[in-house]
């Protein structure tokens, strides 16, 4: 295993004081492992939090600021944070508007999550939950009931925290995390495993000539393996199944090439040209868009597409202010 | 050779397409290869151009807009652009103060700018050039006489293009561009190679149990190969050469940690950690950061130091606005 850590037990605590040290947007708290923004959320605003296992950074730590999420919890490599994590996030940022739950389909995850808003729930807090399932590959996977959580988490937590931060209320704010739910889907593929460092090794093999179409972000099986092709028919691969799930016309879009993690940003530039391309040919129409390393699975090569249907409300959120060290502009 | 592409002779071709599509700040010149700002440079302004090889993104491309360069002239993968591409870009971005060339430390980027510069200023303009050879590990390499160019472009990119984006004329910009190359250094290591497409296999072997230690960014030899140790040691390895090198005492620093390409985020948060413990005991004291992919070689895992040290002058500079794909805030 080549990684530039120091032993696999150490990594997440080791990972977080580097992110307090390097991250001007956030402190962190290590006994319970949540990076909050630096500065308390302010009366009156609508919390957003989430969290999850590590190994999908910049995904949640890296977009704790301004404009975005009020903190994420960090859960060791794609294992779920505790329910005490997530309870010390919610109560930690809750600042008598209520705290929305940001939280990506994996049973664990869901199950933390609902114990941690039970608790809250206890302590006074309002919490509202919102349930990203947003990957067409697969109906059921190893680690859900239900379609994963994947790319658009991303998207969500922008323009969700783009709502709170403007000054809505819960209600309003969590119709808003619905909306981008419901209108967003995503698909993706691997080229080579991950390797998880408590592991030591890679979660699978997968051949010199063949690629995983439809993996999920712990390097969990997708659709089917096959030959290795090229650029423009892996992105016919990827697109072809989001826009045959929901209804892209007549609207704008917002749209992420995203890579997994060990895919080189050249490659991604070539990826988005393939997928605009085709999403042109098929009539949707692209606003915005996202080229990058924004939820990773490890050194994960590959990549995943990404699309939301937005209108004008959507659009307007996604371009207000943001400042963290994931996503930034106009602050 | 797993790469997200089509054909290897058409890699370049095809990623600045898709950076024509996706990328806001620019317009590509897709004949000459030339990544031009999206709004010609306006005039009075001095023009700041660069290039070199590509397999850096998002060096230089994705630094090309308001308060960094004009425009980037793409090569092939690792190979030096051509003189007209560089006259092109010289001549398409004057606005009659003049161009800055920055150029990394290599004979064929240097050549190459020298005939560029020759032939603009036979068309009546007037060109300076800056050498970024701020790499610590070799006084000579494969491809250079004198140290090599690496980290330090990131930074002095930003920092020159500010000073060009405020109004002042070429001689400050030069003499700017001066400061930041004598007040910076840069140290890399990788853990594995990168692999070239056309070459379709990695450029050098190293073994499961060894890292290279001063490696170059296009996979040249280092100082030296050893077995792979932990963070600490490779942070040490790496800093304690930019320390010997330069006093960084009696002012601030601006610090990167750069990933080669295919090394995780958390593992170069990880490493910040280990590296500004070291900055801190040896008393350098760190005023800016940045932790990500800004100089990579494809998919090599590993990663690099850079420090800077940085008065008042250069930290304003540093802080003014930006807005490129690779580089945003305070737009």
């Amino acid at each position: 295993m080549k990684k530039l850590i120091n032993s696999p037990d150490d990594v997440i605590a080791e990972a977080l004081r580097g992110i307090d040290a390097a991250d001007e947007n956030v402190r962190v708290d290590h006994e319970n492992r949540v990076i909050f923004r630096a500065e308390p959320t302010r009366a009156g605003k609508v919390a957003v939090i989430s969290g999850g296992g590590s190994g999908h950074e910049p995904l949640h730590g890296g977009f704790v600021g301004v404009g975005m999420l009020d903190a994420a919890c960090a859960g060791q490599v794609f294992t779920s944070p505790t329910p005490d994590q997530m309870l010390a996030a919610t109560v930690g940022t809750d600042a008598g508007a209520g705290v929305l739950h940001v939280v990506k389909n994996y049973t664990g995850d869901v199950m933390n999550f609902e114990m941690a808003a039970e608790l809250a729930v206890e302590q006074g807090v309002r919490v509202e939950t919102v349930v990203v399932a947003d990957d067409v590959a697969v109906e059921d996977s190893l680690y859900t009931a239900g379609r994963r959580g994947v790319g658009l988490t991303v998207l969500l937590e922008k323009i969700v925290g783009a709502a709170a931060e403007e000054g809505r209320d819960l209600d309003a704010v969590v119709a808003v995390a619905n909306k981008v739910n419901e209108n967003g889907r995503s698909m993706g593929m691997a080229l080579t495993s991950c390797t998880v460092p408590a592991a030591g090794k890679p979660t699978f093999d997968l051949p010199e000539d063949q690629m995983e179409i439809g993996i999920g972000i712990h390097g969990e099986p997708g659709r089917h393996r096959e030959p290795l092709t090229g650029a423009k028919d892996i992105a016919r691969q990827l697109v072809e199944p989001i826009l045959a799930d929901h209804d892209f016309a007549g609207s704008e879009t917002i749209v992420m090439i995203n890579g997994m993690g060990g895919t080189p940003l050249i490659e991604l530039y070539l990826m988005y040209g393939e997928v605009k391309a085709l999403l042109d040919a098929a009539g949707v129409r692209v606003a915005r868009n996202l080229v990058g390393n924004y939820i990773t699975s490890l050194d994960m090569a590959g990549c995943s597409v990404t699309v939301l249907k937005a209108d004008d409300e959507l659009l307007a959120l996604w371009d207000a202010p943001v400042r963290t060290a994931g996503l930034r502009w106009g602050l």
